[in-house]
C-alpha cells in the first residue's frame, strides 16, 4: 500500500497530472520548528536544473494543511500538499493506447483495469518524489546528530544526443547509535531497501562491500573490532550486523536505470489495435533520473532512521 | 519485528542453542495437502552437505503443532516447530566476551544489554533460515503454477584453507501473473527485498540487469513490449515496472557474504578487559553460506508471492 | 495512529480551527463511480441541522485531490480534503490554559507538551468526523448488496436550558455475507469496536442482546439454526459468532456522552495559576451530538467492512 | 488475523484438541525475570476450579521454547506452549455435522469450507485464552507500578440445572500515567475493545459510566478537574479523554455471554441431511464463563497497555 513505517508513518497520494502530490506524516513527535523554508533547500536539489534534466517547471510551494501550529509541530498527523501547475496532458491523450517502454503505463492499465490516471504516469509518476522529499525534511528534524549524505557516483554525462543514462547514488549516514532495526523481518537493511525501491527506478542497493563481497573472503570481509564501542578496522558491513546497526557509517549504493522517455522511437503494442508500433515520446524528459536521486534517497533514509529512532527510545 | 506479511503472514521465533526454531504461519488458505513429508526436499537441499558447509547435523524434522488437520490446513494458523539436538554450546562460553568480527555478537550485546543469548548467534543464527524455508514450503503450495528456482552463480569453490568465500544467488520466477506489488511503499521490489535481507549474509539485490544499469542507456535498457500481454523483447526491467510485476519472469540476484566464522584468527575486543585479542572461531562452520541461500531465497520469494497472491485477488 | 485497515486503509488528518481536514483512502478498487454529489447526502445528514445541533455552518464540500480520474477510482489513493471556512478561533485564546471538562483539552497539551492545537479541540475534534463520513461514502460503493441503517434510538430531547444529552445509536447491517472477520485479534467485533471508538463521545459498544446478555440463560441466548445457511430463530449474537459473520443481521449499539461543551459553569483548573476556576463553554455547541453520530457510525462500520469483504474475496 | 500490537505484538495459534496452543510473544524488553513460576497464579486463576466450570483438567505448564536465557527475557521472540493432554474427542465425532448452536461449529465450516478442526471448536475455543494468560504475565511485569484488577460483577450463580449463565467483568487499571493512546483510530478504547473481543464470549464493552451516559446531562457527566495533573472529581469518562488515558483510574467492563454448551436439548440443522435435529452437547462444559473471564481480561489489557507505554516511551 502507500504507508510505511511503525511510529513514523507516512501515506503518499497525488498524481503527476492531477491537483497535485502530497503525504500525510503520522507520528512525529510535538514541538519540532516547522516552516515552509525549511523544505526549500533539499525541495530545489531534487530538482535539478542541470541541462541534463527535465524542462518541466514546478514552483513546488510545500503547503502544511494540518499537523502544525505557531511554526511547531503539534504531534498530529502532518499533511502537506504540492500543486500542480505546469500540466500538459496534451501529449497523453495521443500516447493513451500505446504504453510506453520501460513505463509502468501497461501494467497499471493491467491492475487497474484502464481505470488509472495515465497521463504523466499518474501516480506512478517520479513526480511524487516532491512528496517524499517533504517527508524527509521532516524526519530529518528528528535525526539531531545524525548527518545523511548520498551523492551520484562519478558519472560524466556526456552528449546523450537524446537517449538517456543511468548512475549509482552512495548513501552515508553518520552518527548513527548501535542497535537500530531487529534481528528478522525488520532489519535496518530490510526497512531501508522497502523503502528505497518505492523511489521510482532504483533496480538495486547494496550495504558496504555489497555485491564485491560474492568474490571475497571470509578473513577479508568480516571487519575486525577495534573498540569496545564496536568501531571496525573496514567497513564491510557497512555499518550493519544481523540487521542492527553497529555504529559505524552506514554506507549502502542504490542503482537507478535510466530514463525511459527518451527522444528516441521504441517499438511497443498498440492495445486497441494489437499492432507493433513506434513510439517517440516526445515532451519533457530527464536524462538522467539519477540527478535527481540522491536528495529523494536522503529523505526515505531519514524515513526509515526517524522511524527506527523512535522505537528505539522505548 | 519478527512479523511479516499482511494476509499471509509468519512469525519467526527461536535460537541456535535454545529448545529450538519455529515460525507461526497465518492466513494459510484452508483444504491445503499437507504432510511432514513435503518439507523433507526443501530441508535436505538447506542443509547442505556439501564438503563446504558445516558439520552440524540436525535431523530437521518439522513438528506440526497446530493449523493441519487430517493431513489438510485448517485455515487457522500454522506453527511448526524444529527441536534443537545437536546442540555443543562448550565453545561459545569461552567467546562469551568476545565477539566474533562480522557476526551480530557485539550489536546483540548492545541492542538486548547483555541478556541476549550468545550461543551460536542466538536469535540471529542462520539456524533459524530452517524455519523461513518450512515457510516457504507451504507457500509454494499457494503458488499453483508458478515455479520459483533460486541457483547459486558459477561459484568454483577452491581450496579454501580454512577461509570463506561468499556468492550470488539468483532466483527465477515463472508462471507469475501480471499485477502483483503495489506504486509505492509495497512495491514488488520493495516487499521482496524486504524479506530477502532478513536472511543472515545477504549484503545486496539487484533486479533484472540491476546495478549494470548504471551505465546503460536509455535505449538499450527499457524492454520493448512485443505483445499486448506485455511480453518484453528483453527483461532489463527483471519482471517489474512501477513496482508491479508484468507478466515476464520476475529475475533477481542476491549477494551472499563470506562466512564469518572461520578457521583463521581475527582480531576483536574482550569487552570485559577492554582489550583487543585475536579469536579463532573453532567448531563447526560453513566455508561458503551461498550454497544454503538458493533453498531459503525461494522460500521467502513464496512467503512474499503468496503474499501478493492473495491480495490480488480481491 | 491515525491510519485504519489493512487493504482498504484510511488515514485521517486536520483540525478543527486549521486549514481544514482531511482523509486519504488507499486501497479503493478502480472504477467506481465517484463525484462530488455522491457525498451531498451523507454530509448533510451529518450536519444535522436540528435545534440541538451546533450553530457552526460549514459548506462540507469534499475537493477530491487524486485518486480520481474521469468520474471512476483509479486504483491509487483518493485523497479528500474538506477546508475550514467558519472559524472562529477568539473564544479559544481565552480558554487556552483552562482545560474543558469532558474535553481532551488537558490530556492533549499533556501529551504533546503543551504544542497541540487548542483550538476547538484541534485534531480530536469532532469536526473530522466530516473526513470519516467521506471515507464511508466511498466503502459503501465497494459494499453494493449491503445496506447499512443506524439510527438514534428513542430519543425525546427535551427542553436542555443550555444542557447537553447522550444517546444510543443503532445500526443494522443486512446482506452480509457469511465468512467475515477472523477467529481472534481480527474478530468483526475487534474491528467494528476499534473504529466505533475512534468517534468522539462513544463509550460502550454491545453486539446483539449485549449487556443484556449477563442476565440470560444459555438456552435463552444462544440462536437455534433453522436452516443450513445458517439462519438463526433468534440473534442474540448480533450476527457473529466467533468473530465471524454468520449471515445474520448484524446489530450493533453504541453509547454517546452528552456534549461536554455546555453553556453552564463547570470547574477547571488554570494550567498557570494552577488554581481552580470556573469555565463557562459559550460558542457553538452541539446539545446532543448523538444526533450526528448515526451517519459517521455508518461510515465507520462501512470502512471495517469494505475491508473484511476485500480480505474474503481471496 | 492472529496477531496484535504494535511494539509489543502477540501471534497465537493452536487448537483444544490438537497437540496445543501457544503464543509468541514479540517485542518484549531484555532483562526481564521470567520464569515458570511466574505463570502459576493466573493460570490458576484461569482454571476456575468453582463447581461451575468444566470438568477438563489441563495441568497448564508453560514450556518457555525461546526469547528466555538464564531467567530473563533475551529481547528475542518468546514462545510459550501448552500441551493438550485431557483431550476426549469422541463426543464430536458425533456433532461434526450438527452444528452447535452458539458456538462457532458453523461459520468455520462455512468459512473454510469445512476444513476446519471441529473438535472442542478447534482454534475458536476458549481453550486459547490459556495463550492469552501467559502473554498478560508478560506484560504485567513491563507495567511496574501499574495494578490490573477485574472480577466478576455481583454474580449470583444460583442454581442451574443444566443451563449456563452470563455476567459482566470490570477491570480497573491504576498507577497509567497521562497520555497513552492515540486521537483516533488507536485510541486507549479502540485498542482495549480490540483486544477484548478478542476474547471468546465478550459481547459488549464499556468505559467508565458507558450505555448510563445515554439518559446523562452533560452537566452530570463531564468530569471536572480538580488539578493541575488532571485529577478528576468524577470518573465518568472511565480514565480516557480524546482516546487518551488522562491519569485517573482506568474503569471498563465487558458483557460475558452464558456458555453455549448446555446440558438441555436444543434446535439446530443437520448440515449433511439439512434436517433440523435437536441437540444436547454433553461433556465437560463450563456453566459461567465469566468466572474464567476476570484474568483474561487482565491479561488482554495488560498486553494493550504494555504496548501503549513502550509507544509512549519514545
Amino acid at each position: 500500500m502507500n504507508t510505511f513505517g511503525r511510529l513514523f508513518r507516512v501515506s503518499i497520494f497525488g498524481e503527476s497530472h492531477g491537483d497535485g502530490v502530497g503525504i500525510v506524516i503520522d507520528g512525529c513527535p510535538a514541538g519540532l520548528d516547522i516552516s515552509k523554508d525549511d523544505f526549500a533547500k533539499d525541495l530545489e536539489r531534487r530538482k535539478g536544473g542541470s541541462r541534463n534534466t527535465t524542462a518541466r517547471k514546478e514552483a513546488d510551494i510545500p503547503m502544511i494543511k494540518s499537523g502544525v501550529f505557531n511554526g511547531k509541530s503539534t504531534g498530529a498527523p502532518i499533511m502537506i500538499f504540492f500543486e500542480n501547475k505546469e500540466v500538459d496532458s496534451s501529449d497523453y491523450e495521443r500516447i493513451k493506447n500505446t504504453p510506453r517502454p520501460g513505463h509502468a503505463d501497461l501494467v497499471a492499465m493491467q491492475k487497474f483495469k484502464g481505470f488509472n490516471d495515465y497521463r504523466g504516469g499518474g501516480h506512478f509518476s517520479g513526480r511524487l518524489t516532491v512528496a517524499l522529499v517533504a517527508a524527509g525534511v521532516i524526519a530529518k528534524k528528528i535525526l539531531n546528530n545524525v548527518k545523511i549524505k548520498a551523492e551520484l557516483m562519478g558519472q560524466e554525462i556526456e552528449e546523450l544526443e537524446g537517449d538517456s543514462i543511468g548512475g549509482i547514488v552512495e548513501c552515508i549516514v553518520t552518527g548513527l547509535p548501535v542497535g537500530l532495526g531487529e534481528p528478522f523481518f525488520d532489519s535496518a537493511e530490510s526497512l531501508l531497501s522497502h523503502a528505497a525501491f518505492s523511489i521510482p527506478a532504483i533496480k538495486g542497493i547494496e550495504f558496504g562491500a555489497g555485491f564485491a563481497c560474492a568474490k571475497m573472503r571470509g578473513s577479508e570481509f568480516s571487519d575486525e573490532i577495534i573498540d569496545i564501542k564496536g568501531t571496525t578496522k573496514t567497513n564491510n558491513a557497512g555499518g550493519i550486523n544481523g540487521g542492527i546497526t553497529n555504529g559505524n557509517e552506514l554506507v549502502f549504493r542504490v542503482a537507478v536505470k535510466p530514463a525511459s522517455s527518451i527522444n528516441k522511437p521504441m517499438n511497443t503494442v498498440d492495445v486497441k489495435t494489437k499492432e507493433q508500433v513506434s513510439l517517440e515520446t516526445r515532451g519533457r524528459h530527464d536524462a538522467c533520473i539519477a540527478l535527481r536521486v540522491p536528495v529523494v534517497l536522503e529523505a526515505i533514509t531519514a524515513i526509515v532512521l526517524a522511524d527506527l529512532m523512535l522505537i528505539d527510545q522505548r
